[in-house]
């Protein structure tokens, strides 16, 4: 690792990620291929515990339903909700070499274009806006071909027929729509609720980059929220309510200001800013989450997308971003307010019916004109063609005909001449009861391995030019390690003993016994233990042990017996390190 | 639900499964996809319970390592581990409605051939045994064309290039095995020691079945463990010697008797029934997490799997086998012998070296027969030739030169003759500190669906004519139901405060106020909640609450103070239910 490389923590974390096995590029032996990441043993379970952090923050403790479905998709599904003619990203080649690349990440590097730009053009423009900057092929230096769009979806054949075309799942969100009407069921056929799926989802990259910022397979958290458009409220708003949310809004963007708005959730929908009481509450949610896993209020924003920036169902959407080290602010997580266009995309290419029936408090006594031919009078006169007149009127509105005849003394149905004594135009009372809707949609989602990246970034520090991995206690990948201070004179026993009394007690222990003390904290804090327990000879007299904090490096001492009280209830964030011990 | 149905656990289940969100068939709403399933809020929690339970056994009490890769693999690593060869299944396809069926299952269902029998069949075989038996197409009646080899993996692309060739993977296994070198130095460079992945896995099945047992996606764990052949033994084999495995072996299978050797994994091991020790302590454990999934002992067995059944990787081979009501014994696990086969398959295909390099304990010193040209002599004999001479002596071996001038009094060099004054013979030590290999592997391989399906099968039981769902309470999905008993007086307000208060504790709690008391325990009964806390009158006088157990429908009166600790001992195991009341 160079000076340089030391000043810029994407390059020091990787190098650690690789060496300590939090994570690193897969099949490396073979070359690698861009945009697969392998989660080695301290970043699978710190990825294990980001997303349990997620479940105990929507699912347990907001009763949101969670499911799994499959990432093989049959086709119809996406072509239904529009990804097969919208989930695409413009792509060029290069008249010499053949390399593609994505054009619109072309012009954002070496024409100095910005995200919300480029996302505007058409392919035309993209093509126009190449030659006018020089952009040519990094790799040989000539000219592209006309750029076309790439379907980003990985495509495969499900079963031994050719025809039957399936996709790997670029979101997890279609697996919850399709399955709604056994979903309402479950949730008691009661609106609102909630149902969340995490699971992997693929994109097929045109040239995926940035570490595990832009992957081909990764694992998404896609939370959808149904509820009544009419009846919007949120009755967990007063929880949130004053949180303050940082956000970016879109006339600043386009103004390209850099104002940010810091406003409450609850003044952010009184003053418009956020339309939906549920988009806003989730929005204070996913601030809670970010913050649990350690990064700091002030690196969080949320910024609102512009019209061209949105994906192809959503009306309001904002992203939550995180500012990283090297890449500056970068997505987290999204927040669309879906209203109903899944689920009738659904219904209409399904047949199914996605919608739920609402009882209304009362009745509703409706008055309706309607006309009836009079068969008595339309026989005699259109004779063996009465009861097709009588059908057309059947197919226009009564609201029409009626107002033909007041107006113009008769109605045209096709070339049949109706005068007002051949139909009875009267007023009916109708009853209704209820009525079918489709639920509207909030849909927070949440990148799982961004987030495991932030929590990363935001726990890497240097203490006396080492590095200490500062995960919060609630989400680190070992939570305790045991220290022998030597082998000999029973200590290691001991210490081995305390190493099995933790694990049964269900806590994520190491047991380290090779090297010096110093070097075995050093690894400790490396890998981000929370807390290490050292049995040294004192031990064997009084039963106690020295328990040493990652971040402050101080000690406390403390009965064996009490260990498992004492820690469990560190670990619930009950107590502090200051009175684990004396 | 008729009385047919009535005595099939599998169609009472599937039906169960339905309807209070166990799992269905995904993609009803289009018509269905076979071999793709969607797990409800009750399923998404059992399987995730299923999978924390044997990470609990394997990861955290083993100090197995967990890793996560990608479920989408390049081409190469199929191709170096022999999958895009072997990973194949015979088709047939009908001659007038090309409708397409696997061949073996076709045999298997209307020649009544055992699976046994099928797998031993090249395609020439089955084609025979096909016309022989009269088995015409299931839907047509009409004949076959040939039967050709399916390959049974999805196939994709990676990346805009067409070339790029990707498969899902048919398993997790190579995720590990292609990171090999990584993972051992994060095993710090000692063997043995395993790495499992959980996670999902895809196979095109020609035509999948039997709802959750033949799935086109899925969840796998497979176990890669590590060691050196030449210290097979295993250091945790006593924590489970006394185990007894019931073992149906290869020869009564061939000789189709139903005897089944039930014997201790010690007496297996000392009676070369089972290999390999590191292969007996697994399937003794993977005995032990079937039984704490709620699999009775005699419900389970082990197949040794016949020569022509194993996978194209195995040596030794046992599936274990759990009896299912309508489908007889079928697989949930694999332990196979994979010996150094998958490592050595990469290492020659990419280049890169998967050996580990082990130390003597001592020292090897050699002594070995040397044969060096005296070049004075050679020199004047052959001149210009001389340096080809001598050379020619280093590609033959010194025992053959040296043979050869004992022998005969002479050696030909190609066509150069040596006699014994043109070389030194003499006996060189050398000192080897070490050497390089392959470690061998032991892999335990379950299937997380079929664990699943075994723990529904297994919980499920009537009582009074009603479902009740057994569920050992480590996996059950919902452990606590709190019920108000009437709605009014302040009763589901407490009830609604316990309930906050068991989601803080963290358990996995459930609030039902709807409908008689009677239909509530019902429902829980039939969602497999272990116990119901009643909120009544008596509550808001003393603070007590009702417990009620699920599967004796007894009931205890407890403090509310008192239900934190008294649930989570409960829960873990260490007391049972009238310990927790009066």
């Amino acid at each position: 690792m160079n000076n340089e490389d030391k000043c810029d923590k994407f390059a020091a974390i990787n190098e650690l990620a690789r060496r300590r096995g939090f994570f690193w590029q897969s099949y490396e032996i073979y070359g690698g291929v861009g945009g697969f990441v392998t989660y080695g043993p301290l970043g699978a379970r710190l990825k294990q515990n980001i997303e349990a952090k997620l479940r105990e923050l929507f699912v347990t403790k907001l009763g949101i339903l969670e499911i799994e479905s499959s990432v093989i998709t049959p086709g119809k599904v996406f072509e239904a909700s529009g990804h097969v003619n919208h989930f695409k990203e413009p792509m060029v080649e290069c008249v010499t070499c053949n390399k593609r690349f994505r054009a619109d990440h072309l012009l954002e590097e070496y024409a100095k274009k910005s995200c919300a730009e480029t996302e505007k053009m058409d392919l035309e423009q993209i093509q126009k806006a190449l030659k006018a900057h020089g952009v040519t092929c990094p790799e040989c230096g000539c000219g592209f071909k006309n750029p076309q769009q790439f379907l980003t979806m990985f495509q495969t054949t499900i079963g031994p027929y050719s025809n039957a075309k399936g996709y790997g799942r670029p979101e997890a969100a279609q697996g919850i729509f399709v399955e709604f009407n056994r979903l309402y069921v479950m949730a008691r056929e009661k609106l609102p609720f909630g149902v969340i799926q995490i699971g992997r989802a693929l994109r097929n990259e045109i040239s995926p980059r940035q570490g595990l910022i832009r992957l081909r397979e990764f694992t998404i958290a896609d939370l959808e929220f149904f509820f009544d458009p009419e009846e919007p409220d949120c009755c967990l708003l007063k929880d949130v309510e004053n949180e303050t949310l940082w956000i970016y809004l879109a006339p600043e963007r386009q103004a390209c200001s850099e104002k940010i708005v810091k406003v409450t959730a609850k003044d952010a929908l009184a003053k418009q800013i956020i339309c939906s009481e549920w988009q806003a509450f989730f929005m204070a949610m996913a601030k809670k989450l970010l913050t649990e896993i350690g990064v700091p209020a002030e690196n969080q924003r949320f910024i609102e997308k512009l019209p061209w920036e949105k994906a192809h169902y959503a009306t309001q959407c904002f992203d939550q971003e995180v500012y990283f080290d090297r890449w500056g602010w970068i997505e987290v997580s999204g927040h669309a307010y879906r209203t109903d266009y899944d689920l009738d995309c659904h219904t209409k290419a399904s047949g199914a019916d996605l919608r739920v029936y609402k009882e209304y408090p009362e009745p509703i006594e409706e008055e309706q004109l309607v006309v009836k031919p009079v068969m008595s009078k339309l026989g005699p006169i259109f004779k063996g063609e009465a009861k097709k007149v009588a059908h057309l009127l059947t197919k226009v509105s009564a609201q029409e005909v009626a107002s033909a005849l007041e107006k113009d003394g008769y109605y045209m149905a096709k070339n049949y001449k109706l005068l007002p004594e051949h139909v009875d135009v009267t007023h009916e009372k109708t009853v209704s009861r209820g009525k079918r809707f489709t639920p509207h949609v909030v849909e927070p989602s949440f990148g799982s391995d961004r987030l495991f990246y932030a929590a990363l970034e935001y726990a890497y520090g240097l203490k006396d030019d080492r590095v200490v991995m500062s995960f919060p206690r609630a989400i680190a990948p070992i939570q305790l390690g045991v220290y022998p201070l030597v082998s000999k004179d029973g200590i290691a026993e001991k210490a081995r003993e305390i190493y099995k009394q933790l694990l049964n007690e269900g806590f994520a222990t190491e047991l380290d016994e090779a090297g010096s003390i110093g070097r075995r904290y050093a690894r400790a804090d490396e890998a981000g233990i929370p807390l290490g327990i050292t049995v040294d000879y004192d031990t064997l007299k009084d039963g106690t042990v020295t328990i040493r904090d990652r971040d402050s490096w101080q000690q406390v001492r403390s009965l064996i017996k009490d260990l498992p009280k004492i820690l469990h209830s560190y670990f619930q964030g009950k107590t502090n390190f200051e009175d684990l011990g004396t």
